[in-house]
């Protein structure tokens, strides 16, 4: 049918955002991810299963909008000035949690010889790195629900996993700058060096300009926030775009972008708007979106056998990297483990470097789907995991430094907007 | 260059943003109407002068999900029960403030001859009919500007407009339906007849099925109003879809959509983040796509005397259907005069039909110009007229009825939104 073919586009977004939000509900209700949820949503409506939703340029164009988006609130919601209160210990704890990583993905996918018969335009020495920079990703988002269930988010250890999340946020955005920027092979190693350089110099520039014509511009009109949100949104967008001028991942134009916004008044108000925008209509795309490039889910047992191991380095090096330096910071024993099990979980970070990597030719459509499952898992097993080593502690003193406090706000804010519009007349 | 290439569709949508809302707020300094801007801005961006941004099919895609957000807030916010109570005297204004128009408009076009020579696939009867359509449309978010402006939005004549307003979207909507299932010339008149009534018994049903498991889920959960936002959405856009499997625009099936909810509890919520989707991000490329549409200004002779002749029969044809309609119903001369000045602006309604028409082969490119420069000229020129008529009117008794009560509310919603967002620490 001709409407049909021509509208087509309008029932995918309206599969896309029913499957993603029911089976999303599915995995919440078994106290899992939603995001798991998602993915699998577009696994089914996929060529693997179904294969009903079409990945068109439409929708993948959509879902690139989708990550830089959800990148820019990342770094939105990344406060500078927090940042510098993290201290040592968090840095230590992130560090170690991002080289150890690092370095067992690498000797895995060497040992193994990934991507070796490959007609990826990458030497294999560059994929085995990018598999180490995907198992540097950390979600602490699952944590840190588990932590409110258990009421054991102001603990010390609560704490520490607060401030070493967005420290490896940061460390992860540089390793991905690194290797995506190396992908293309044509340019030398030290003009890709200099060509990240010149952008960063040029982003801080960007930035500083908005920061005093934002500042000047609000001060004569503090009537409505919308402008702001317009004007942040284009300035996520140019960044974004630059950076890919550059040869620079477009996300972490966005990441930057929001980071250069974070420390603006009424940040609030934007980061809300853009989370909105996020989980009604865009990230959903992007996650299933994800799923849908899924064509193929049978795997020879070399894949298979590459699955299982990925999995247990995934886990392992997370729990020696952070545990070792969470131990060097004096934490006990005991809060050592809590923090390195609270970094276990790799969730949306992953899978956005990930999706990345594909794109741009990093990795192979055959170790797809090992990383996905092995992002599944990982987000699975954390609350599993926390529930154990947090389950025998007594109640401890509440630690709730700015951060948590920050964290806390920022959900407050959203319930005091449901509730605002409860009190109504309607 | 090739990234530039390659990510040119984040610069289309950065530039169309940044556009719009720069020229919005110019309009907006000028006490014109910002929609006037955006379209002002999609003009300069495409081939008409800087020939930046290319109307793509991500674009064309976005901004017809861009409308279709539009028309389904529309419907959100038309409250079924506040519809009941505008009264006899609303009906009796809006319905001869539809009649006279689309007569007017359809003689001006058939005495003419508009779209004789024209390669368009319907009959030069059914364009003409179509003028007639777009001159049906009201928008009076203008109006509501300027009499809250003014503070005389409660008055008599503040309240006939504003349920007026509601009826002529109703009537246009009808219109609009009839007008675009019989641009396609193969099928009978029975038949589409037939396909009208069976998608709206159809849509009837769907909201039905809707209520009732909307009504029993919301029970079982009251936490998070998110999932709402999602599920109405999809049911936006697959009421969208619909329409258009059954001939019916897609618009007419988001407008039902957006009723079939409207009454539902948390509608303030739901239609603000609605609100927020389209104001970010999908109605500046609506109103810009538009402007990208127009591929030549120039006009000759007979089309500038055709613009000129329409904005006379817009602006005379809705005075005299909307002024006699008020008389009719009692209201004093002076009055009437207001309420016919007040429902002269066309606005982002007339925009919304004449793109669909454009779209479906309802109107030739050439009276495109004509039919911009009519909406631009009548929402430019409502404010001014209300102004006269305003001018020496005596300060008369508030009159709140529910209708204006709500109007109010929903715009105090945002407005503590932005202020919850500034009372935090940050």
């Amino acid at each position: 049918m001709d409407a049909f073919e021509e509208y087509s586009y309008i029932l995918f977004i309206a599969l896309i955002l029913l499957s993603t939000k029911i089976l999303g509900l599915v995995t919440k209700k078994m106290k899992l991810p939603q995001v798991v949820g998602a993915l699998c949503a577009g696994v089914i409506l996929g060529p693997a299963v179904l294969n009903i939703v079409k990945d068109t340029e439409f929708i993948s164009e959509l879902s690139e909008l989708g990550v830089i988006v959800l990148m820019f609130t990342a770094g939105l919601t990344t406060d500078i000035k927090e940042l510098k209160k993290t201290g040592k210990a968090s840095f230590v704890i992130a560090l170690l949690g991002v080289i150890v990583p690092l370095l067992g993905g690498f000797g895995l996918a060497a040992a193994m010889g990934i991507g070796k018969g490959d007609d990826l335009n990458c030497s294999p020495m560059l994929q085995h790195v990018f598999i180490g920079v995907i198992l540097t990703a950390t979600s602490v988002s699952i944590t840190v629900e588990t932590l409110k269930e258990l009421g054991k988010l102001s603990t010390r250890a609560g704490n520490a996993i607060l401030g070493a999340a967005i420290i490896d946020d940061i460390l992860g955005i540089i390793a991905l700058t690194l290797i995506t920027s190396l992908a293309d092979t044509s340019v030398h190693v030290i003009t890709v060096l200099l060509k990240i350089a010149a952008f960063f110099a040029l982003a801080i520039g960007c930035a500083a300009a908005y920061h005093i014509v934002f500042t000047k511009w609000r001060k004569r009109d503090k009537r409505d926030l919308r402008r702001h949100v317009i004007i942040s949104f284009v300035f996520c967008l140019l960044m974004a775009f630059l950076a890919e001028l550059f040869g620079v991942a477009d996300i972490t134009g966005a990441f930057v972008a929001g980071l250069a916004i974070s420390s603006e008044k009424d940040v609030k108000y934007i980061s809300n708007r853009f989370e909105t925008l996020s989980y009604m209509f865009l990230s959903p795309v992007f996650f299933a979106s994800i799923g849908l490039s899924m064509s193929n889910l049978n795997m020879n047992s070399k894949m298979v056998l590459f699955t299982v191991l990925l999995l247990a380095v995934a886990i392992l090096t997370k729990i020696i990297g952070c545990g070792f330096g969470a131990k060097l910071c004096k934490y006990s024993n005991k809060e050592s483990m809590q923090i390195a099990m609270g970094m276990i979980s790799r969730g949306e970070v992953a899978l956005i470097v990930a999706a990345k990597g594909q794109k741009l030719g990093l990795m192979g459509d055959e170790v797809f789907a090992p990383i996905i499952i092995m992002v599944v898992a990982t987000t699975i097993l954390t609350p599993v995991f926390l529930k154990f080593v947090f389950k025998s502690s007594a109640p401890e003193a509440e630690v709730k430094d700015d951060l948590l406090r920050s964290v806390e706000e920022r959900y407050q804010y959203e319930q005091d907007l449901q509730e605002l519009s409860r009190s109504g007349k309607k």
